[in-house]
């Protein structure tokens, strides 16, 4: 069984660290190239210590050298801005997983308001695929350039997409939603520091998440009929992994609750990784694995749908994973299927 | 100067633990009694480690005996429901401050919807005057009897009393709060045991929790004629002190940040411990201290307002001895001001 | 290719719940029964939430019967105590792993000084083999019966045993071993609740903890010349899973941190799970992982040696699952080869 | 009743903000000057928001200038190296309390062992005092430049002092202490990282600590024919404040819990703020407070001594008051009256 030869581009941090975890134990992969400028030449497991005894990988620079015309795929893992400098250079028989934010949105001057720079690469941009595989399973596979979404993204479009499909809810949405540390990245800063971290919680960005307006987008790609608006608010939470979405919706006539599991069962009636729970989720359950935990609860015309991912897994390397998997026509759970820790 | 003589029924929980951390060094007041009948002849110190060296108080049995009668002023940090037996024992002279939910609420059938049980002692109730300071002053400090706000309630009705006050909103508030686990008590529990708490996170009680009523009741005190709904979703974070609530609200017409920052600079214009912040509070400023922080942002008529408290202090034992300052003629923050630690 | 048949008596604690997570995705295992009379007729991922999805499996009562005939291998995860009464009636031809503390002392008396009731079966005793894989491999291969070492005694031995096989040590040796709450059991309890032990740190059963004798047994069995005592301090640490062990012994002569390393390489040079670090471990590390990563540092005589293990997976089901590979003829790391988290 | 007119140079850090968190509610105290170069103009509540209402102090520059000459007491929380620098410039009326390392070792050789730089003002240093009140309290009083100890050093002496005193000891002493990620300081940094440092254990600075040396002088200090060697070696806990340290010693003859009880006793009859307590402390219950929590535990000629400190408060600002208080002939536990909190 000939092995789909994969290569990271900037692996020393937290998404790179978890694609390694992944991709090393993947049946149907071989980890041919990791990069990380500033680890270049030192072993892999000097940075992440976990992988000790697992991989004798070192790291190369971040470069686009003849080296990547013999991979098969490429998962970009880089800070964000660094893609779009990228992708035109990159070999095209190569797939691409873009991990970062530069390739999810269509459009321009959205794109500009929320990264602060204009876009550079938009004509490429439409050769992107948003890679939410519950949603956009059949494009994925007949894609070549992927758009992996945001962490918070895939929480929120993950318990909305039923509802907005179906068009049972009214007016805007509010999403309240929180993330462990491990969001921020691995580069120590103010607001990770232990310290200041641990027993603490705050809210971040108002009004201002560049995860909304995938979000938007995607939702209306979902059902065009949808024109609603959509407060997204970010917290911090002190957790290190893990995210947790609470959804607030008025539905437009009562709904049991029963019914609303109907809409989610029939949605997600082939989604490995989307589990139903009858109550709450607790990111506990989903730590570490590629599953999204939805429960919900309805009161008149009032629902509020929780989700649960984990932000590096199923937020990040996992669904990039499930991608890669769906572009190369293998099953959509190979190498992904491990469950959390009890406890 | 006279100090006020004061009793703790049910003193080994973490509300009774709370009291005797302030009122052990209130200037004004005297600490006469601590009951609890699963500790009675054991050190108070003992149960509270914290306090060693600065008390040599004996926990007493919980029992109405004449010894209450030398008392000015009985906090019941009891159990919900047993104030209910209680209060109708206690000697006419002592002031009560009774920090469980027994005596919130002036609807006998919400009262019962809520906490499953009939209400007894309705015609005592209405002598209960809700003992939040920022919004009662005036008559709980000619009352004999309070009923002191659950945490939750505290942070929700501070966040929103300035903007129900002027009416400014439309619709159905949405607010989402997250708790430490010192709010589930003293006593070990599935949901509060450390492997399962730390790094969790959860909702729980949707639609159903016993302090969206006194937020209602107490918000259409404020303004009759808000009468909109108001959904709040309580959740459990993985942290020990703390509530952070996100309150999000349409305004009637768009405003700005300054207009809102005024709205809540008059209202709170006289309190101490109401601070206004310019950004998100975060729960580790207000650990271990009465302080309600409070920050907002907005975006078209889009509210959202965060209020963070330490649920166990200006959420429980910190309030209570507010409403006894203010009863008893002291100046309101006596007893009360101290920092919280940064880290 | 055959699987080996397994069960699981006592299913429903920390214990039983790592077992599930390894051997469900073990390639040469199938999980015929699992037990839990608390749970009997319930689904497994009712209790184990992390596993939804992965399986179908119902809790059974544990009890003796036919049905245990049909097995090959049974693992016991019940508390101290069961499998005393129990193992007795087992049928011969399955292999029993044992994870609780009842047949590993070979001592009758230290048995009942330490877990306080006379040992009733010390004939059976005798035909158990102490299942630590990196002493014990060769009789493990051919025993039926094991006893799985405790999660203390697991981190201990591996970090003295090469000093203590090539008697470099003199005068007794001090170990400090903290472990995480999960050591503790699912079952809440006052020292695991959640409020306590976040943000804590405090020592337990000074010089009486019972996974003493079982160190000092082993390390007599590696080197009989060894006859000094060993002081066994355990700590609670503010954190769910890991054992962190800092062992301090005084050299017979001065030595390099080279030349200890080199005792460690030649012990260890077949050890899959053992990684030998060249700073402290992390128990970050070994989070979720059959690993035992040891670092060491040396200044003339003193010698300081630092373990950190997953204590519920190798100090517990998952050594138990290293152990089965060994007696079934596997290779040692077969189902075992998963990396922790970074972070 | 004229107040004691303080100066802080540094007062950004976590020190720092732990002096004004006492300082500014000290009853004799009135806080004149703070310093933070980075911060100079700003607020000092915008940089602890835990004070804000309870100051309107604006940060200075750390410049010797001749506002220093109003001053009766300066506190220096700056970092290593920076005393050295200034000490000789400051007024001679002013009493200086340094918190930093550079002046508490009296051998200039080991001073550079240790802090990596040669000593450049011994002869200055012999002025200084040791400040640990429970062993030098009549030399503090008197003196009018202290040396505040280490947060590890203030644990280990105080667990040691009263064994070294009588003598009871024979052989070098282990001490293995375990630290909150607070002492590494309010700079972000690798190990301080969130997603790092919460459910992490590891150990640092193996035989290396530079509390060893001040730890050794002042345990020789209190009994000169001690010349026995002291193994310390410090962790990083994830926990935020606290410091547990783990005293292990062989004694002369076997000794009852009693009598070592009685040494303590004996010794620490006069300390307010030294508390005996007949089993393990917890870091929980003397966090936020000046509080030492001593227990110990013997078996035959095996003790061990566990101590429990907030590094922050005895372990650094809480004491330096109390050195104030001393110098400044207050009684010792002005304004350091505070418990800690439960939970």
């Amino acid at each position: 069984m000939e092995k789909v030869k994969v290569g990271i581009l900037g692996g020393s941090g937290y998404g790179g660290s978890e694609l390694l975890r992944i991709l090393l134990f993947h049946p149907r992969v071989e980890v041919c190239l990791v990069t990380a400028n500033e680890h270049a030449g030192k072993r892999v497991d000097h940075v992440h210590p976990n992988l000790r005894r697992l991989t004798d990988l070192v790291f190369a620079e971040t470069v686009v050298s003849d080296e990547l015309k013999a991979l098969d795929c490429l998962f970009l893992a880089l800070p964000h801005g660094e893609s779009l400098k990228l992708v035109r250079q990159l070999p095209e028989r190569v797939t691409v997983i873009d991990l970062a934010g530069d390739f999810r949105l269509n459009d321009g001057d959205v794109f500009e308001e929320y990264y602060g720079r204009p876009h550079t690469a938009l004509e490429l941009q439409r050769q992107f695929v948003y890679g939410l595989p519950e949603i956009n399973r059949q494009r994925i596979a007949s894609a070549r350039l992927i758009a992996n979404p945001g962490c918070f993204a895939t929480a929120v479009i993950l318990g909305l997409a039923p509802l907005i499909e179906s068009g049972v809810t009214q007016g805007r949405i509010i999403v309240d939603a929180k993330t462990g540390s491990s969001g921020s990245g691995a580069k120590p800063a103010a607001n990770t520091h232990h310290p200041k971290r641990a027993n603490s919680f705050f809210a971040y960005k108002a009004f201002a998440h560049q995860h909304l307006p995938e979000v938007v987008q995607t939702l209306r790609a979902v059902n065009p009929e949808w024109q609603e608006g959509l407060v997204l608010q970010t917290h911090s939470a002190p957790m290190v992994r893990g995210i947790f979405a609470s959804t607030y919706c008025m539905l437009r006539r009562p709904m049991t609750s029963e019914q609303i599991g109907d809409l989610f069962k029939r949605y997600y009636h082939d989604c490995f990784f989307v589990r139903l729970v009858g109550e709450s989720p607790d990111v506990n359950w989903v730590k570490n694995t590629n599953f999204a935990d939805i429960g919900w609860a309805v009161s008149g015309m009032d629902l509020v749908v929780f989700v649960a991912i984990d932000n590096l897994v199923k937020g990040a390397a996992g669904q990039a994973v499930q991608n890669m998997n769906l572009m190369f026509g293998f099953e959509e759970q190979t190498g992904l299927v491990f469950p959390g820790g009890h406890p």
